[in-house]
């Protein structure tokens, strides 16, 4: 690699090129009804022609069904969310190929050659990528990384040549020159990063940069080569099914839900008066948090008709209208559905200073897509270690995550729905699908028990509440808040 | 207005709340089936209740048909785009309802309280709300103004009232009470805002906030008899239809293209020469724009076979791929399809020291969908004036406005579209549409006579370019953009 090979003549280069635009436009046709995503990342050292190639991929393919992306360093904005954020925000649609001029490389690489990272830094950012990369892989997007050759000395004269050009000349600069003179170094760092995101689903590919003729043949030949080999995998995947029994993976976790006792008491008087001291506090802890540029996420979790819509309302009651938004997880749109499922609860993750609460959410990946067969088995068993790594992410960012299970019993259930039915103004809060859930009581437990198993974490801890009584439910929900969001501050 | 009215009693709220819940719900669902959206925009001043209110809509309506809105001081991001920007991105989907706590009135409100701007200032703020609102309103988006009356002694006493409980003092903020001191100005300056924007379609709704139930119920029922009106009046409108006959608003607009030259020449090498020329002052204007914080607009339009695509990938070949995008406008998703027809194109707007290059535009407003009977005839005849001053918005925040059109003869056209159907690589770009728009030619001609008459503008010119010769019309491409752009600068 990086050793000059005799150049492509123009006759060859163009009747290979002919040949290789007619397959990759259909490829684009196929792509439009296969149901995943391309990405194509082109990176390598400065003068290998990523933008060159850029163009000449922007002229084969059909440009109705391509994005492009690059990064520039991170704004305001971007920086008061967690890292992986503007990542999620700029996948391609479904069916269509992102060309990566920049990506989650870029910044890594830049500010190692700019010494203000350390090589353990730079590893730690690397394993951070890896997750993500393999996170994006096993929801079924392509993923094709090209690391384009070019030796020290090619490197030298195609810099020269650019700078020689008055058209070119303002690309080359000073920083390109340092990265010349450093080319070593970051040679090395670059294998580094390669060495720890070479992963099945999301492989390096390195390509011979220095004619460049081949260089875009050879790139425009790869993203062929695995766009078919991805699609034989999608077509030998099983499709996703209802299970016919529902075991749990992690017992203790049933035990803990049915174990919980729901006869709890509490006057309105009494409530009225811890409610106003709670709410309180409450108000004051989120304040607290907002001010110090700490994010707050809750989600919201229960039965139907568990009391989530009035313990969320009796929440926010305490917090300024504009710190908070309140987002209600229905069905997926047609966008969302082709989507990775975490991407749109990426899209609301509060910045720096505000704060969110899902009205139900990613969890909804392991209890009602596990149980009605919305999604594969490995699918559903892999979740609980990616939501784990999501609010993990989160975290590290310092948000706060709260999470919340509304625990009724059945009976009291049967009792709410029937009240629903017989009150116009709550009527259309019914439907079939909530009687067809209550029939899958005990399967739904056995879900519900494996997600308080797997997911209790100490950076975001289950609260398990008892909700037979309203009044109990939504005090216990500002009470552990204010305690969990004090704690927070205090660490 | 203002003065105090016997209070509603507990049992009268809570029977009238209840059927107006079921009747809001109804509206609610009803909303999911006919095509627009709901702006429920609530001011008013401090103590009047826009939080509480708030919360009491969002418990009466289905959350999953809510979305409420709040805004705080722009951020870097939204200050680096024209001040519209946030706005058209954050409403709500069609068939649902936004609540707005905040909106485009508050900083303007706010900026004026603390004496950060002049009258005349704010008066100019209120027309172009006046204007933002005008557009969606044509375009069949039902806006609801309520502005909450609250007199100065209720205000101090509400106020008051909230700084003595434990979890509502903190609501109660220095600026409240300065807001408190200046009432009487603040409301003067209210009055002006309010007179200026009360307009059909967006009109301004005077509720007593004294009495909170009161309040609560007079908004819920103002929500239902502007949803019923607006409902009526979207029924009366004509569906569209393509006319059957095409007459030009301005004859002066197609005499300009039919007597343009086509029968330029120009050889490979002089074209060489000049496109280096070119190319590199094109790339010394972009740079110095961007970095001068300015940002850059293209909108690219012409002729099936026009040659579009070349010409922009000439032109981009000069600049940083960090630096640009290209957004191919394609038919409209259903999620565009449903929004204002400008509304896609706002959302790919660059912010300063970016440019963005639209390979179709907002034009395909007074083209094909004028043509071929997507939109209403007075939704096309009063779209000239509409992006008029959507580009005006633009220019005046300083944004570079560029506009092609890429023109080439019948005969030309042909014989590019049976070049591309004997091309393999090239066969993809063609289809059914190509040959029976150009058999519509003679209607299309008048549509483009009439956007170049309507819309050519000193802020926003057309560039009406002869492309018969491709190697000419991609040199006048870079030609006429080097010199609008360094003209921009030396303004």
């Amino acid at each position: 690699m990086g050793k000059a090979r005799p150049r492509l003549s123009k006759k060859t280069y163009q009747a290979r090129a002919s040949r290789l635009r007619e397959q990759l436009v259909q490829l684009q046709v196929e792509l439009k009804h296969v149901p995943f995503k391309v990405l194509l990342i082109l990176a390598g050292p400065e003068g290998a022609g990523r933008g060159n190639l850029l163009n000449t991929l922007a002229e084969w393919l059909d440009p109705r069904g391509v994005e492009t992306f690059s990064y520039h360093a991170p704004t305001e904005n971007e920086q008061a969310h967690p890292p992986q954020w503007r990542f999620w925000r700029s996948l391609p649609a479904i069916g269509r190929i992102g060309l990566y001029a920049g990506s989650w490389y870029t910044e890594t690489l830049r500010e190692e050659a700019r010494g203000k990272r350390a090589l353990s830094h730079v590893a730690g950012e690397a394993e951070r990528i890896r997750d993500f990369e393999q996170l994006l892989a096993d929801g079924g997007t392509l993923i094709i990384k090209v690391w384009l050759q070019l030796s020290k000395d090619a490197q030298g004269r195609r810099l020269r040549t650019l700078r020689a050009e008055p058209a070119t000349a303002w690309r080359v600069t000073e920083e390109d020159w340092h990265h010349h003179r450093i080319y070593d170094r970051l040679a090395k760092t670059a294998r580094l990063i390669r060495a720890k995101t070479d992963r099945p689903g999301a492989r390096w590919h390195l390509i011979d940069a220095e004619d460049e003729r081949a260089r875009d043949l050879a790139v425009g030949q790869l993203l062929l080569t695995q766009f078919r080999q991805q699609r034989k995998k999608m077509a030998r995947l099983p499709r996703p099914a209802a299970p016919r029994r529902v075991k749990p993976l992690r017992p203790s976790g049933l035990r803990r839900l049915q174990a919980l006792p729901l006869d709890q008491d509490l006057s309105e008087k009494d409530y009225d008066a811890l409610r106003e001291k709670w709410l309180g506090r409450l108000s004051r802890a989120v304040r607290d948090a907002l001010a110090a540029g700490r994010s707050i996420v809750f989600a919201f979790e229960g039965w139907d008709a568990a009391g989530k819509g009035g313990a969320i309302r009796r929440l926010t009651s305490a917090i300024d209208p504009r710190d908070y938004s309140v987002v209600s997880v229905a069905k997926p749109t047609d966008e969302e559905k082709h989507a990775h499922y975490l991407w749109r609860f990426w899209r609301d993750i509060p910045r720096h200073g505000r704060m969110t609460v899902f009205d139900r959410s990613w969890y909804g990946r392991v209890l009602v897509e596990r149980l009605e067969g919305f999604c594969r088995e490995d699918e559903w068993r892999r979740a609980f270690a990616e939501i784990n790594a999501f609010e993990r992410e989160l975290t590290d960012h310092g948000t706060i995550v709260l999470k919340y299970w509304l625990h009724v019993s059945h009976a009291e259930q049967l009792r709410r729905f029937r009240e629903r039915e017989a009150t116009a103004h709550k009527r259309h809060k019914m439907n079939a699908e909530d009687w067809r859930n209550r029939r899958k009581r005990a399967a739904y437990e056995i879900a519900v028990g494996d997600m308080l198993a797997l997911t209790d974490k100490e950076n975001a801890p289950w609260h398990l509440v008892p909700a037979d009584n309203k009044r109990y439910a939504r005090l216990e929900v500002l009470r552990s808040a204010a305690r969990q969001i004090t704690a927070a501050l205090e660490e």
